[in-house]
């Protein structure tokens, strides 16, 4: 008997039998987590069935995204909750649903989204955030919306009793099955190919979101990206397929930039080899600064070149990067005077639950050409996900998808 | 003769006649600042004639404005250029144009502008952007652009020799004649009575476009004022005329509620009586926040109250106080991604030439219902301009229009 007194099914041995498991505790395997840049521990853990509105997934692959590696080193320490399986760019099928859920079913093609859309609060109901009053992105949140609880629990073997195992970031996808509340999940078209899809669960959609959504980047326009990582070449492409007129991307590890060039990136600065900083070079090189700069690397002093490149007048910064100091803004009010704008994406401000699945219909009817296995640039076993973050780490690699 | 060589009118004396005193220089009274914090003294001025593509005015009115104020303290060591014309907003008459003048002439009823607009330039050809290239507000600019000259000087008693005298903010309106450039001047319908269109030389311009031209206030919106000076005030005209539903005004001064209430606003908070931050209060007026809030107090910690009062997912701060500290933004990087965003808004995003004169006859005609009554208290001779200084400073004037 499970820990709330339903029968057990082993989803990891037995694979995928919807009919099987639904309504049972599943045990299987899971990375875990159990204190700041420890390694991962390949766990059996057990997954209850999902709550009322809530959904388990059984993960097909899953990919790291430098959010995990932020939470994994536990800079902030509102985030250290342990043991915790983290993991948020994904994709999987539907194992069953819990009360309440209609627009979801066993078998559903889907992928998790760790900036929900319930769909009802005035939130969900504007057109100008989609930022959902109850699952939007929150990196402190560890346990279930519904009941304050977490559905994972492992086996300690010091007492020899079962304790919590906490989620993550809404999703929890380092794991082969996981509970998400259905406002996190996205079903998508079938024919599109779940290993691939898994980049729409956070990678491309926030970075190509970043440039249509939030910066509506024009045609002809002049685009500066700080940080060539996964998402910084993802508003590249959407940079790209806006039809801008220069896309300067910037980066410190002069590597990144041949993947840059396939993403349509024109033109490249690593500050290291310049004598001068990066915001006069893109100013000289666009004539008076680019019309919209997006800081992808998490870092204040690349904010505030990114923050000088752009023109004044009109210019705009989006931050995508994630800012574990606790540092300030570095930035005088009065220069906010020269019209330079400023504003933050989150999941590119796409509402994921009305918009992904056209967002992913339209990659499939090839309306919108994005470099998806651009991205990919490393594959492995689940079970090598210790090596995945070192290659995430260490810059080697854009997306390492991992196959449960 | 006077200093370049042209012949003398005596301007002051004679009375305004426009065809005695082109090509001439002037001697005129202006109201002279000699170093920070000291009183005005009124001073027998040479204004010599208009250059190239300059535009020499009799001013009628002239009002006194905070960033007058600001720059009369000397907060900011750049701005201390002594001797020098301060004024910003006024209204007059041209007396006579320069070389190359074609949109202007003799006669025609003005107000100056601080943020010009010279047509030409990538920023005017831009409809992002009110901040020409060349004659865009400055503080600390001091002379013309054409030459790199004043326009003014003085007799220095006490070496008997003429000196120079600044200008500010390309206006310096404190003079019964001043010389702008043709960019900074705009003509405007002859039968708009002069003394009230004063006010839309800065005051009315900034408040209402700030409501109007940046943050785009909606019918049915809330809006949170956070300083409820004249700016603040026309902010609430403003908001009053799209038919926000709730305007609240915060004020640390009591008496200016009465005040607040005739020109719209709802809602009054005094942070000194309440016993939670002004955004707490804010947010549960407004259930959630403020969809826009005006920062008109020029302090950074009314800035963050005015920020953390609205509504998280798409709440706008609008930055119209100047800001003389060196502090700098109070901001963490991550709180952008609660969907909050600022900008700042100069002379109310209004191209000045293109578009004031319309805003005028708006006025004129009945169309846009402003209280430009409302906004002037006080009313006096420009010799008791030391007296308006500190009424203003004081807190106990609004506008106090001073007659020349």
């Amino acid at each position: 008997m499970g820990s709330n007194g339903q029968e057990h099914a082993n989803g990891f041995h037995d694979g995928f039998h919807a009919s099987g498991t639904a309504g049972k505790v599943i045990t299987c395997k899971a990375a875990v987590v159990w204190g700041p840049e420890e390694p991962f521990v390949m766990e059996e853990v057990q997954v209850e069935p999902p709550q009322k509105m809530e959904v388990r997934l059984k993960i097909l692959f899953t990919s790291i995204c430098h959010t995990d590696l932020s939470a994994w080193k536990g800079l902030n320490e509102m985030q250290r909750v342990y043991p915790r399986i983290l993991g948020h760019e994904a994709a999987g099928v539907v194992e069953s649903v819990g009360e309440g859920v209609e627009d979801l079913k066993e078998g559903d093609h889907v992928v998790p989204i760790f900036n929900g859309e319930c769909g009802e609060c005035p939130h969900c109901r504007s057109h100008m955030t989609n930022l959902c009053a109850r699952f939007r992105v929150d990196p402190f949140k560890s346990v279930m919306a519904g009941d304050g609880q977490p559905r994972f629990s492992v086996l300690d073997p010091a007492t020899g009793k079962r304790r919590p195992v906490y989620h993550f970031l809404n999703t929890s996808t380092f794991a082969e099955f996981t509970v998400l509340d259905s406002a996190c999940v996205v079903k998508i078209n079938p024919a599109a190919p779940l290993q691939k899809m898994c980049l729409f669960s956070c990678g491309i959609s926030t970075g190509v979101g970043a440039a249509w959504n939030c910066a509506n980047v024009k045609e002809g326009s002049t685009v500066a990206i700080f940080g060539l990582g996964a998402v910084g070449l993802a508003v590249a492409e959407g940079a790209r397929l806006r039809g801008a007129s220069q896309i300067i991307g910037v980066d410190i590890n002069s590597e990144k930039f041949g993947k840059g060039r396939e993403m349509g990136i024109t033109k490249f600065i690593n500050p290291n080899d310049c004598d001068k900083p990066a915001h006069e070079v893109i100013r000289e090189m666009t004539k008076g600064g680019a019309d919209y700069s997006f800081e992808c690397a998490g870092n204040l002093d690349v904010f505030r070149e990114a923050f000088m490149s752009t023109h004044d007048g009109w210019g705009l910064t989006v931050i995508l990067g994630i800012h574990p100091t606790p540092r300030l803004l570095p930035l005088h009010p009065m220069e906010l005077f020269d019209g330079r704008r400023i504003v933050a994406s989150v999941f590119g401000d796409f509402k994921g639950k009305s918009q992904l699945s056209d967002f992913v219909d339209k990659y499939m009817n090839g309306e919108t050409k994005i470099n998806l296995d651009g991205f990919i640039t490393h594959e492995m076993p689940f079970t090598e996900i210790n090596q995945a973050f070192q290659l995430l780490s260490e810059g080697k690699s854009l997306r390492c998808l991992l196959h449960l």
